[in-house]
């Protein structure tokens, strides 16, 4: 088992890899405070790991462990869905000391640690993330929320977990489109801060897709590093912390239009980072050639790297004018300025972006 | 005018009191950041003083100025009614960089802090109470949040404001009922941590409910001078800060059992204080001739000191068994050691809870 510390100060938490990590109380009983926990999954994933969690829960010291299944889906990623868990938590009188454990993917991270920060203003919750994309980008950082009608994430807090715990026997039931999904963000931390991890993921992306439990922990954990990294240095967004945005912006507006759960955020995520390269090399930061290399590798785990069918860049236009990373009528944007340097500018034009758009196949 | 600083390290923020404050400029401009302000009131609130707001407004730099009105009443602060500020927000694209103000009493405040606290998961926001209790109570302590039908102010967040501005001339309009239920919460004051404001408030008190100018000023900054030292010192209710539910665990009883909005939370609280005043005789903590001297000061202000027509004590001991002051099963409870000093318990009986509501009247 790996264990990494996200440094932020009295927030610190650990993050802990390796496998069948669930069932053991061990890893779980030093972190809960209270007597009471409620575990939040959702009709997928419940049924194949609730039980093994529950074993490890029957280890620590407990009055009362209950549980919710929340529907699967980034559709139901809202207030509603969030209302469920606070109706859930007050039927079953959980109190101010009660912890709440996120069994699932980003959506049930998200989710659930929104609820943590409001349910009588701030509880205590645990993450364990059951896909690659929530084990290397959602459970990290603090980013909690829901989507609204008019905006992704547009509803939520920052809020740190008490523990993390990534557990690779999870990824084994995992289909290979969210497989690759998760990968997207995985190659994303190579683009934007990590070089050699990019080199590393040119030469061991087949292993990667075969789900090799050595080559997975590794891209788990040098992922974990780097994103740890930077928001230790910018917990609340203030600054550096918005290149983990790159690819995000483009991939909100095509989740945007196209309906939540259309395209997998991090599919989305992938077509967006092909644009924002395009546009680096279009404003003469970055090569043709390093363009090509984020393609290919995105190909190789079968990813996509062109806007959806028929969107086109008015489309993209207008959906990214809504973004969070608008400042006072200004749109801020996560380019690449080389291999593993990420850049912020806030002077593209919507010129430019129109070409990068159309570059990558927008109508 | 007169100006209170809440000490909270990176997060203090100024409490201003005064007359004729809104409408001018020179007290907003300074705290808001971004150049979009949206204003949250509510449909008796606005048309009393949205236009006085709009004139401050004018004189600060900003390109944007919104505003919505709430339906009037603790009966809407809940989810659905927060969700319609969010939608406003989104539907005239405010930015990260955007700040709420809250124009009206404790539900408006309320509403729009947690709003703030989790609109891209956090924007500024300025406090400007219209009501007395909102100006003494629920304005200064970072408390914000909306009801569950489980329970009264079950979700929300800590989270300050930039500033408080209250104006008097706001209360000028408030209804004779209300004006009395945010004289209970200064009454509170005196109780738990100033014997010299009590004996001040039973000299002044038709003064005060005759609503003299400098006698409200007064009671204003002093209670609020009162609440600050207290939050100063324990900003996330950890420990001392609790002191401030006095007679609000009984109060949230009736509030919860008659329904929100039947008994106003001033009244409630006044009813609570009265039982937890007896509670404390009973306990052997204070004297009869103090109770008494609560119960006559609170007759004066024309508040309630009885339980209402009909509630039982079941139904008091089962609304309180929800309540957020229960840590691990135990109910916790503020009481009084004497005049000017409050006193935090766990180990009340049941029955002895029983004997204070019969004294009040519970049946």
């Amino acid at each position: 088992m790996h264990r990494l510390t996200v440094e932020l100060g009295e927030r610190s938490y650990p993050i802990l890899i390796g496998q069948g990590l669930l069932s053991n109380s061990n890893n779980l009983a030093p972190y809960i405070r209270g007597r009471q926990v409620m575990v939040v999954s959702n009709e997928t994933v419940a049924p194949l790991y609730l039980q093994k969690l529950m074993e490890g829960l029957d280890g620590c010291d407990l009055d009362q462990v209950d549980h919710i299944e929340l529907p699967d889906g980034e559709a139901f990623k809202n207030l509603d869905t969030l209302n469920r868990i606070f109706d859930a938590l007050l039927e079953c009188r959980h109190n101010r000391s009660t912890t709440l454990i996120a069994l699932g993917g980003g959506v049930v991270g998200d989710m659930t640690g929104f609820a943590a920060a409001s349910y009588q203003r701030g509880v205590d919750f645990i993450q364990i993330p059951t896909t690659l994309l929530s084990q290397v980008d959602s459970s990290v950082g603090g980013k909690t929320g829901v989507n609204h009608p008019l905006g992704k994430n547009m509803i939520g807090a920052f809020y740190q977990p008490r523990l993390v715990l990534a557990d690779m026997d999870t990824l084994s039931t995992l289909p290979a489109r969210e497989f690759s999904a998760g990968v997207a963000e995985v190659i994303k931390y190579g683009l934007i801060c990590d070089e050699g991890f990019f080199s590393w993921l040119e030469a061991n992306i087949e292993r990667l897709m075969a789900r090799d439990r050595d080559a997975l922990a590794y891209a788990v954990e040098r992922s974990c590093q780097d994103k740890a990294a930077v928001v230790a240095a910018d917990e609340r967004e203030g600054g550096q912390r918005a290149i983990l945005n790159f690819g995000h912006t483009f991939g909100h507006a095509i989740e945007s239009v196209q309906g939540y759960g259309q395209w997998l955020h991090g599919e989305a995520v992938a077509a967006g980072m092909v644009m924002a390269a395009e546009l680096s090399r279009l404003r003469g930061d970055i090569t043709g050639e390093l363009v090509e290399r984020v393609r290919t590798l995105l190909v190789r785990a079968n990813l996509p790297v062109r806007a959806p069918e028929g969107m086109t860049s008015g489309q993209f236009l207008t959906a990214m004018a809504v973004d969070k990373k608008v400042i006072d009528g200004r749109l801020r944007l996560v380019l690449l300025a080389g291999l593993g340097r990420a850049l912020i500018v806030s002077d593209c034009s919507p010129e430019e972006i129109e070409k990068s758009l159309r570059l990558c196949g927008a109508a």
